[in-house]
């Protein structure tokens, strides 16, 4: 296995504590499954180490009979299960939101996403042999929260998701990525793995999960990762009055050619994501004129959908001068995305969904 | 009760053959509950008239034994379930489509939509006792086609939806609307309520049900009720590579004031309905001056929602002059409107979704 500061060298890394980095987009469509070393991290706090050997996860809470599980308990009582699902950060590509107004957090640019075969037990088994009882889902009033390894300003990361979607089929505890056991700043040695809602509601490095009839009181899930209409500043958020994210918006970027990049005139390939959330993606158009045409690119599924991204690609016959690509995509209930980034924006950057623009320099 | 002419005498109506019509905006915020008689009509050919005491309903199909229902087998030998739902045309608002470009049926305004309670029996029930098997909503390669007693182009009226939505339990053969048995135009004595998706895929006096492995072929469902992107014309659509319209987008209207409305200045309060297919409706955003600055509606949720409308409410000190009222709602999902129709323009005017605008006169 290669060394943290190795695979830091090979990301654009935004802050090293916490560390938080995200691959170039080029690489990043080069694989549908991204490999574990070229996946965005996303850190809160310093990584922990853990002794896998000596790792326990608790269960516990409303009508729950407690659990205290190793590894190998895991792994011997449930069966392995394992998902094709795209994480993505709620930041992500909030680098366009900052082009109309400044924003809090880390610039993020269309990297922090990837897609990974995840492997582990269905956190709906784990609750069951905890005795929730296996109607339980229609119970909308229960949480179930999880509590990690890692410390935030203090306190242990924590944060929860509906019963609904935690016992969903979807909905795993993972310890491999990719057939491999997770590195250690993807969350060795088991990590929540929560399909279709934002990467702050899989929590890395668990240790204790409880069923209870609240959300957690986890600043992380309270306080932080709200969207807020555009005129809630820092000062005037109330976080009560936040929409908590959990599942995340349709999206699309393009990943080939770079911002920027200096072509020849003719045919030219463009490639890219599109990810819908909970649903399919069923269009992906293409604008090699700013959005005044649109073409058709071809899609990529694979058998995750809708929890997994669609990669497309299209080859547009470029005339030379500047031209503005752009992508939007369109989901399984008809919907498309916004066109600017000013109609999504908020003060925290999060959700930055509008079409993606690349510039490029056709000679 | 009113007779046919009576109603069609409450209601804009767009054709007498097929009779097609809506409520006006104002009438039909006022209720939560949309009564039947100013729900909007959509028809593909002649209401047919039916005799409920001779009428029946036969299941058949793929890993089916053959049913053959009267209306009293249907209330005798399955649950009575109540879902409160919304019903909406694809065409809904086509008319601000058409402000960009032709496209071609009716000009709906914003009143192509309703919400009932749905009185019926569960079509997964009913699919059940004919041998489905209750897992079977996992075999997404099956389809149950609906084909009605009315007629379209000489042909029995027929379109398909895929057997997990038949089975979920939001999806009924409904007999009742409001408490009262259906009115003819609404679909006597029985239709599909198949909440989330667009009305077409809820047929109204059906007379068969058949379970198959492929979509139905019906015209209804094989051609038309296809999404299309914004270079396709009539005569250059390929309805095999359309989107086949099941789920409906995220959606709002102001309903008051109306359009055109004469106002003075100063406190108005401003009313509408906000919808999200299979998704809540979080946030509902409106503004006074043509989307430069927004504010957040009170929303009004009800028991039935995801599948239900959410009213909402808003009262703006209006200064004197010419105002652009705009609304945008959010989803769940963290997602929200296009702002611009021609960023959803289709030449069948199909899923008019973007932020709907209401100009007024404040004196």
């Amino acid at each position: 296995m290669s060394s943290l500061t190795e695979r830091m060298a090979r990301l654009i890394v935004h802050g090293e504590r916490p560390y938080n980095a995200e691959p170039p987009l080029t690489r990043l469509r080069a694989r549908y499954r991204t490999p574990a070393e070229d996946f965005y991290v996303r850190s809160h706090g310093d990584l922990p180490e853990i002794d896998a050997a000596a790792w326990r996860l608790s269960v516990d809470g409303a009508h729950v009979g407690p659990l205290d599980l190793s590894l190998a308990d895991l792994r011997a009582r449930f069966p392995e299960a394992t998902v094709t699902a795209t994480m993505q950060c709620a930041g992500n590509r909030r680098a366009d939101m900052r082009a109309v107004a400044p924003v809090s957090g880390d610039p993020w640019d269309g990297g922090a996403i990837g897609t990974a075969d995840w492997t582990g037990v269905r956190l709906g088994d784990v609750l069951r042999a905890a005795g929730v009882a296996p109607g339980a889902n229609l119970h909308s009033d229960l949480h179930v929260a999880f509590e990690s390894q890692d410390v935030v300003e203090g306190r242990p990361y924590g944060v929860s998701i509906p019963l609904a979607k935690a016992v969903a089929g979807e909905t795993l505890l993972a310890f491999a990525m990719n057939g491999a056991s997770l590195l250690p700043e993807h969350g060795f040695p088991v990590r929540a793995v929560v399909p279709g809602f934002a990467g702050v509601r899989s929590p890395k490095w668990l240790k204790r999960i409880t069923v209870q009839d609240h959300p957690s009181t986890n600043p992380m899930q309270a306080d932080d990762y709200k969207l807020f209409p555009p005129d809630v500043t820092a000062e005037t958020a109330n976080p009560a009055k936040g929409h908590t994210i959990e599942t995340m918006p349709l999206n699309a970027a393009i990943c080939e050619p770079a911002r920027g990049a200096r072509l020849k005139a003719g045919e030219t390939t463009i490639r890219g994501y599109a990810i819908a959330g909970d649903r399919a993606i069923v269009r992906v158009d293409v604008s090699g004129d700013g959005g005044r045409s649109w073409h058709q690119a071809t899609l990529e599924h694979e058998a995750g959908a809708p929890f997994a991204w669609t990669f497309w690609e299209i080859v547009l016959d470029l005339p030379s001068g500047e031209r503005d690509l752009v992508v939007r995509a369109w989901d399984s209930a008809g919907q498309t995305q916004p066109a600017r980034p000013d109609e999504t924006w908020n003060f925290k950057g999060y959700l930055s969904a509008s079409w993606h623009r690349v510039w490029v320099e056709v000679a």
